[in-house]
């Protein structure tokens, strides 16, 4: 792997992040022929990484040539996704998400398995930078031949690093990759994000449930097949064990995020490798219960139903919220609505009225 | 309160419900001068239960000029609302909520408070009838000089419910009700729904809050401010105190449903009229604390303002799949998306190509 994965691609001033028409033109000189996509996609097919790094470099570009290269090449490697499991890691600051990605990609990179690792990270979207997928945090990893790190996509919408690392992930399934890992922060809506695309969803936490829980997000317990309860080595061991029972009674009385799959918690040591094949076994098991109950392929099929949706609804929103008027005007109706001068349904209607020119 | 209350308008062909624009006619001859607004609204300030239903039978009505009138009579009475209290109730099938609400709602009518009694069930809007709010379940209530019960408006989208019973609600204010108790079957999305007009959300239920929760609605207890197991009485008193102590230790890890309140479980019997005035209590420390904290005021503030961006949303999602080419193709998308022989942002994009001439 190179450098250049790592690198981040600064937009130019009229971002494309799949939200909004691209732009007609590009006011930069054209460099180079186009690229020869089926040679691009005939060599991701191949496991190439080079080749999959620059198909990834289209799908994350703001430019509008790039953004359609990257569907074209999205659209050729379809046929030769799905194979992956997909697992997404969400958890605390502080649960040690890096040092348990590492170490379960190592066991798994050295058990000959290839592992891609990607991040959402919503702050990227404003710092233009991202915090998740450095190099530096998993350097034993990132070394290895079986690995892929690819940081979160910055730039533009969080709806646009949504779209960008959905499609990173096809991407990297089509080049074979046997498991993608997604990690995520857990700034505002990004863990239902990393869930409504991976199989698998697991939160790594900390000893001491109850204060955990106390600052834990609303209803992201339930969306977990698996608790984690990491740093379970020394004198921490015997207090991560309770924390793990007191997780279980709660997870009994939750609904399953998965039907037919009773989520459950786990303690590990990331830094110790301790518990990293056991909770590999879980994940297996978990894949092959819901292969077989039919489960996991309704989840993808509707994941992919749903992702159309939602790329709709993000598109609607963006048109409606950037049309002038509605900018110009939103904040006063807003207040008036709150001041109870105007009611919400007229507020609407007087911006439905400028923006569609209904009535 | 008269018969008509309860009487079910059944909507034109075309359906007003305030998600798409108004039709420029009717196809109804004209059979009276228009209303006097004035009047109706200085009726409902005055506390008239007959001008009060015809303002709502305007905000529930589907022909586009009674929706006027409605919204004109809305914006005339906001200023007299946000003086009740607005309380939640939501609970299994079987938990007990018509018997609770006639209970409870007795007690208040009969220490003098005026309470109104709304629902939202969702179900009326594929049936066309509500089972819901009918005066039969609440025969002692509906009675009550103090109390106006009125069923789930009917006919239109969930979005159109949810707008009726939201307006209808601050028409009750404005006529003085001092408590409004808004009830739902919990089907779909429609304890988000109440949630998100009323200060107070209780979630009743029974004995055995293992099973309970299991058939749960995942989030629905950390929506809650108060769970309340309903039919303590008799041999299930022993049980019924064993789930609350359950209930209240899975609350204790669980992130509070309002900032600076710890929700905890309770006991009743409705049946035996036992527990109602405790639980009164415990609504009106609740509001005690939330508004001096300020928190009230502020759920209200930002209940407005996400009110106005949901109908905003509605009326662009209706505005989408209702255009003829969206109806035509989206089946053929969504499965060539599912099947992966186009991406997601493809299908979106030719979508928006063809509704909005982009690019």
């Amino acid at each position: 792997m190179t450098e250049e994965h790592l690198h981040v691609r600064k937009g130019a001033a009229a971002s494309h992040d799949g939200m909004t028409a691209p732009p007609r033109k590009t006011f930069r000189k054209k460099t180079a022929a186009p690229p020869d996509l089926n040679a691009i996609a005939d060599g991701v097919v191949n496991g190439s990484v080079k080749e999959l790094a620059k198909a990834i470099t289209f799908i994350e570009s703001n430019a509008a040539s790039h953004y359609n290269y990257g569907q074209d090449l999205l659209q050729k490697l379809l046929p030769h996704t799905g194979k992956a499991i997909r697992i997404g890691i969400t958890g605390v600051p502080g649960a040690g998400k890096s040092t348990f990605i590492e170490s379960f990609g190592m066991m798994l990179c050295d058990a000959g398995y290839r592992v891609a690792v990607l991040a959402i990270d919503p702050s990227s979207s404003i710092s233009g930078g991202s915090i998740l997928g450095d190099k530096t945090r998993m350097e034993r990893l990132a070394k290895h031949p079986n690995a892929f790190i690819r940081p979160s996509p910055s730039g533009g919408t969080l709806g646009g690093v949504h779209r960008k690392t959905r499609e990173t992930l096809a991407l990297c399934e089509s080049a074979g990759f046997d498991v993608i890992l997604i990690e995520t922060v857990g700034v505002g809506q990004s863990e239902f994000i990393v869930r409504s695309m991976v199989d698998f969803f697991m939160l790594l936490t900390l000893t001491g449930a109850g204060d955990e829980l106390q600052g834990m997000k609303k209803g992201i317990m339930e969306l977990a097949d698996a608790i984690v309860v990491n740093k379970a080595d020394g004198a921490n061991k015997p207090l991560a064990e309770k924390t793990k029972r007191e997780y279980n009674q709660i997870l009994h009385f939750l609904q399953p995020a998965t039907k037919g799959w009773q989520s459950k918690a786990y303690t590990c040591s990331a830094l110790k490798n301790e518990g990293m094949e056991s909770i590999w076994s879980v994940i297996e098991e978990f894949r092959e219960t819901a292969e077989k109950s039919g489960v996991l392929q309704e989840r993808r099929r509707s994941q992919t139903r749903e992702w159309l949706h939602t790329l709709i609804m993000e598109q609607l929103q963006n048109h409606f919220y950037r049309h002038p008027y509605v900018k110009e005007q939103i904040g006063r109706l807003e207040q008036g609505a709150m001041d109870g001068t105007i009611t919400p349904s007229q507020a609407a209607e007087q911006l439905f009225k400028h923006v569609y020119g209904q009535d």
